[in-house]
């Protein structure tokens, strides 16, 4: 029943450079407003040059450069005032040699002109005319008209999640949707006889909620992707084939938050086996070894250990990219992290990736140990603070790198 | 007309220690798949203990501990095997003296028992009897029934958005629904005359798209606010005050997208003294020096500088703490940041900060420079880099911190 001798076991790099699934999510339009974090397909050009016109950025005049040269406080140049730009409007005047035009910030820059002069190095002393008491070189004071884009330019690149200012820019342009991946379907199935929905009021003894799914939600929300709890299923073979099949129907990623025990361990492997080609079982990785992961039918799939704490290490450290990956993103968005000294010793194995929770408080981390049993031991935390493969441990009062947790 | 004569300037450190309105927003139910990053408004404590029961964390057998004192590979302990734990259900057996129970991980310990021996330390050589080969303590390869939490103990903390594991817990404890403040409705009120829709499709000379409100609206959804886009007011005194006593009536905060000439900030100032208090009219950033802050009747109102860059750099500054506050969250989640050496020197002035936009790469960080009229520098951006209050500059080779954009 079991074939677990049959299966690899792989090392956390292992895993994050060779378990990569071809599939991607379909391509879909959505309006600017619902597009914050999702990927861009491809690039998207923009169809005129930016902001399109020759435009001031200070309040002041537009004048011939020429015509400033050699300005001062002690014998500034004498323009003739021959107009004035208003806001959103095409100027109705041009700038002759020797002649200025008002200008506020934002404003077209009138034909003639090469250079807006700040209205702070002027002044009107006679009406009619305007002394510059600074000299301006061509091009200053404005911005070209495609400076902030070229027609055909690139407004945003595709394939890195869309920013709260790559919406600016793409407003600016006219762009009011976007072809986006779809949000990657990660279906989460639960398995165990002693697994409960949350919503049950009264616990028999040995009955646990199921605190994994709800969690694991969240960290598919926060990586773009829609989760969908599919219910529990029962430490049984049949049970557990027929619910894996259908979960396997409609889902981008599938996941199974298994039954803690070897031999309900040894049957999700099984019932996987019997869908797909299992890839490994057992990552180096300290909480999180019994992790499987497979591909059935073009679908990936991950057996999450049945610790509730190790679970949700696995997923963050594999399950997290991988969901940016099949929404069409390679490089998932940066999360928060702070450098911080080790309160005490962390010894570790190397060829194994410990990941280890803690406080920090005034660049210390303090490890916040328990048994990966309990769910509080994470919230408890600030963040967790990763020894790598390589090391045999870190020391107290070493630096080292925690991914905080937000 | 102006009266800026008359504001106040401040620096950064004054505007985020002073300008705090007491406003929060109601306390509102939502069930726990809608919880994430939502701020609870006290902590919610656990109505039983959990795990519930003690637990086994191993495959193995529950023992009697003294049982197992002295025991070693050569001499191994006897103990009669009396009964299995099955999965999610009570012991139907206790352990009596030289005596174990066949335990599942996650299994409810049995009476008589105190400790739980793996499986890898033992060997039933006989039918019916364990050896074990090692000793165990009282308490090992167990969680007592209150180990994760106490009845009544805290499960998360009020005023800290939730996390993922965070309704994991909860979903332990049987809390499927939580009381969160509401997202604060941060109404977006665009001015100036040049200023028209995005889906505006040919521009005439002059017009510019609204950027800055689409962009705005991703950073308020990131802050875990409701971006409520009022559109776009000419530069008219009545037409402004109009819309902005519409704005509050229905808004947590209010932000103004500000003409970008020194006449469109004055009528904003002239339209908002009328409707409040001003509280700062000038913050010594760059960019983003026309800052205008103000109470309106118990509404916070921020008003931007025109371009919509320093409009963005004081909002993620300003705005984004603020609409965290005004949900009852005091210190908002950390944002993702990373050390690295700066390309070239950066000048600055003493008593204001700079904000300057970098892209990063293999740990060096190096300026996008750009008119602030231009969005295109923020989306080339990775992030951001603060130059101090205090710093007169930052030095080629030095090492800062940057904000990364997500």
């Amino acid at each position: 029943m079991t074939g677990r001798e049959f299966f690899t076991a792989r090392t956390v790099s292992e895993v994050l450079s060779g378990f990569r699934p071809a599939r991607r999510t379909a391509v879909e339009t959505v309006p600017l407003a619902e597009a914050l974090h999702r990927v861009p397909a491809a690039a998207t050009l923009s169809p005129a040059p930016l902001p399109g016109f020759a435009k001031s950025t200070v309040d002041g005049f537009a004048v011939r450069a020429a015509d400033t040269y050699g300005a001062s406080e002690g014998l500034p140049s004498y323009l003739d005032l021959v107009g004035a730009v208003r806001m959103g409007r095409a100027p109705d005047v041009t700038v002759p040699a020797g002649g200025c035009v008002a200008m506020p910030t934002g404003g077209v820059l009138p034909a003639g002109a090469d250079a807006v002069v700040m209205v702070e190095y002027t002044a009107e002393t006679m009406p009619g005319t305007v002394e510059v008491t600074r000299p301006v070189a061509p091009g200053a004071g404005l911005v070209r008209a495609d400076e902030d884009v070229a027609a055909g330019g690139e407004l945003v690149p595709g394939g890195r999640p869309l920013r709260a200012p790559d919406l600016g820019l793409l407003a600016a342009a006219g762009v009011v949707e976007v072809a986006v991946h779809a949000r990657p379907r990660v279906v989460v199935l639960s398995t165990g006889d002693e697994v409960v929905p949350p919503s049950t009021p009264e616990l028999r003894a040995g009955q646990v909620r199921d605190a994994t799914a709800s969690a694991l939600a969240g960290l598919v929300r926060d990586a773009g992707g829609e989760p969908v709890l599919a219910g529990i299923v029962p430490d049984d073979a049949g049970a557990l084939g027929t619910a894996l099949k259908e979960a396997l129907r409609d889902a981008d990623l599938v996941v199974v938050s298994a039954g803690s025990s070897v031999g309900a361990r040894d049957e999700t492997a099984g019932a996987v086996a019997a869908l797909g080609e299992i890839w490994c079982h057992g990552i180096a990785l300290k909480p999180g070894k019994p992790t499987l992961l497979a591909h059935c039918g073009g679908v990936p799939l991950i057996g999450l250990p049945g610790n509730p704490l190790s679970a949700l290490v696995v997923f963050r450290l594999v399950g997290v990219p991988l969901v940016w990956r099949l929404a069409g993103c390679e490089r998932p968005p940066p999360e928060p992290s702070t450098r911080a000294r080790l309160s005490r010793d962390l010894p570790s194995m190397t060829g194994r990736v410990d990941i280890v929770q803690v406080t920090v408080a005034d660049g210390v981390a303090t490890p916040v140990f328990g048994p990966s049993a309990l769910l509080s031991v994470l919230t408890r935390a600030d963040g967790c603070l990763v020894v790598p493969e390589a090391a045999t441990g870190l020391d107290a009062g070493a630096e080292a790198d925690v991914m905080l947790y937000r």
